[in-house]
């Protein structure tokens, strides 16, 4: 599953090293702002937030921002306060997220809900998104402000379409495409286009950020889909499973309930409205996913999507930011899974 | 309980009528935003909003953004776009509010959680207060931005205090007032401020407005709490007791709780952690609040807000807005309890 690797002339397996090198030392400007915003004289919503925060994740989406910036040679520094905002408004995102699916586990801890409960989990959710206003009024851009919170819309309804098509699976791959491409693609794309804007590029240039981002997006969406039907608490930070247990219709399910025979479907159709949901029914799903071809399918797509955000980089002069940007694609797509 | 009706010399009880007959027209302007900029191509979304927001409320807040408006002679139109803003975050919050507080009853009918569930509750809320952002960068003031942005902040915060002082026995007036001045009276201030902003006032108006919103807000919220010991479902649109059942530390109960015998605090303690929270329980509480006092001085408390609303309005000309404007604060302080 790693067939652009080669085709980049690497030796080693693609890695986000070299993305995370070159936003090393800015990102610590961002993480200045977070740890700094984040306070409150409330010393619950530091304590809460703090625990998602503080504990892990990638920081992708400041990490693009910042990406970007390398990419066009902003040398402001008006970004790492943005970033910080992209951070707040995913934060949030995920604080509710946690909330809507009845988390577990999130990268590999307790989930906020479970220890802090909803009530607690909702409302500092909303202070951060908030918060991530208040940095963007601060920056003052309108059209950086026009950007995030239309990203922040998108979400919201991508998350309610997303919902509304749980448990149904006679969703179509056009509608799952949709609710990824709101859910998750709207903020890498928002994300990775706001240097632009704030460096005063041409139109062309932010549109073409705003691909990379978004192709990257549901690339690293699809990927975490068909991981999550594989992979293990130790590796992903989750249980295996957890989209299938909630019955979430991802493309990996939606190939291989088209590609079934009649009784496969059946299963499917049980297992999605919640009558399957067993460690044997889960190991039934897994064998047809890998029967059918529908989790080497899916990275397929992950992978065209890839390709695509590699190609909208092509408008670039090619160097280290470049260079590390596509890297970072190579690495999305080329996860274990 | 309606000791200043007679200092305005009015025959009648104080009514909401006046205020809601200068804004009337505007208001239409404001509900057609409303009702235009809650779509959504996932039909979900208009439903769940659309039982919050079509079904009743006073639309308290635009109308004091549209009142504002016309206390300060502003002929033109952006405030309609940033009254349906305002109008959204309260509606996100109302929302959020009934997911944190498992509330059975919002303005008298199911409370959208107990309809819609929990996870569409908690999104439609995140999309409207992502909506009412776009909608104030489409009028594009960064001022306006500020202020909404800050208090949309300042509520989350108010909320997570609440939480944490919930079932709280030792909770002091202070910082109840400090709550409520975030939850409620954050929003009423700066619905009434931003429309000097538009209208390019000078400060002196803005923050005349902001004391006038600030102060209603505290009035509203304090003479909310004490009809909650005492009104019932029809004429509170929610079942009386309510904060008692749920351990909500108000100022009837602070007060009661300071001015009560060892006996009568012990009560107070087991209540307010969850072990009384019978009819009849509700029925003793209720008689110590009236015994002590409680009741009658949450409410001269209002009356102490209130009548700082109405002296902030002094440095405008009267005329009907301003007399509108008063008025409302009349009502707010003499409702039934």
């Amino acid at each position: 599953m790693s067939a652009t690797v080669h085709h980049l002339g690497r030796d080693s397996a693609p890695s986000l090293e070299p993305i995370m090198s070159l936003v090393a030392s800015d990102m610590n400007q961002v993480n200045s702002v977070i740890l700094d915003r984040m306070q409150s004289e409330i010393p619950l919503i530091p304590e809460l937030a703090g625990h998602l925060i503080a504990g892990g994740g990638k920081r992708m989406r400041p990490m693009l921002t910042l990406a970007a910036a390398k990419l066009i040679g902003y040398a402001g520094t008006r970004h790492f306060k943005l970033a910080a905002a992209v951070e707040f408004i995913h934060t949030a995102t995920l604080l509710h997220d946690d909330v809507v699916d009845g988390s577990d586990l999130r990268r590999g801890k307790a989930a906020a809900n479970l220890i802090f409960g909803n009530p607690a989990t909702v409302l500092v959710g909303d202070f951060l998104f908030s918060r991530a206003f208040e940095l963007m009024v601060e920056d003052g851009s309108l059209k950086v402000l026009k950007i995030l919170s239309n990203a922040s819309a998108v979400i919201a309804e991508g998350e309610v379409n997303q919902l509304t098509a749980q448990r149904k699976i006679d969703t179509s791959e056009d509608r799952y495409l949709d609710i990824i491409g709101a859910k998750t693609a709207a903020l890498f794309a928002a994300a990775s286009r706001i240097s632009a804007v704030v460096a005063e590029c041409d139109e062309e240039v932010e549109l073409a950020l705003d691909s990379y981002g978004r192709n990257l997006g549901i690339a690293f969406q699809l990927v975490d889909d068909a991981i999550d039907y594989s992979s293990d608490r130790e590796t992903m930070g989750k249980d295996a499973g957890d989209d299938f247990r909630e019955g979430k219709v991802t493309l990996p399910v939606i190939l291989a309930y088209a590609r079934g025979s009649e009784e496969d479907r059946k299963f499917w159709k049980d297992a999605i409205i919640g009558h399957k949901s067993s460690d044997e029914d889960l190991g039934r799903a897994t064998g047809l996913l890998r029967s059918t071809g529908a989790i080497d399918d899916t990275m397929s797509r992950a992978r065209h999507y890839g390709q695509r955000a590699i190609d909208a980089l092509g408008i670039f002069p090619s160097g280290k930011a470049r260079e590390a940007m596509t890297e970072a694609v190579e690495f999305a797509i080329s996860r274990a899974y």
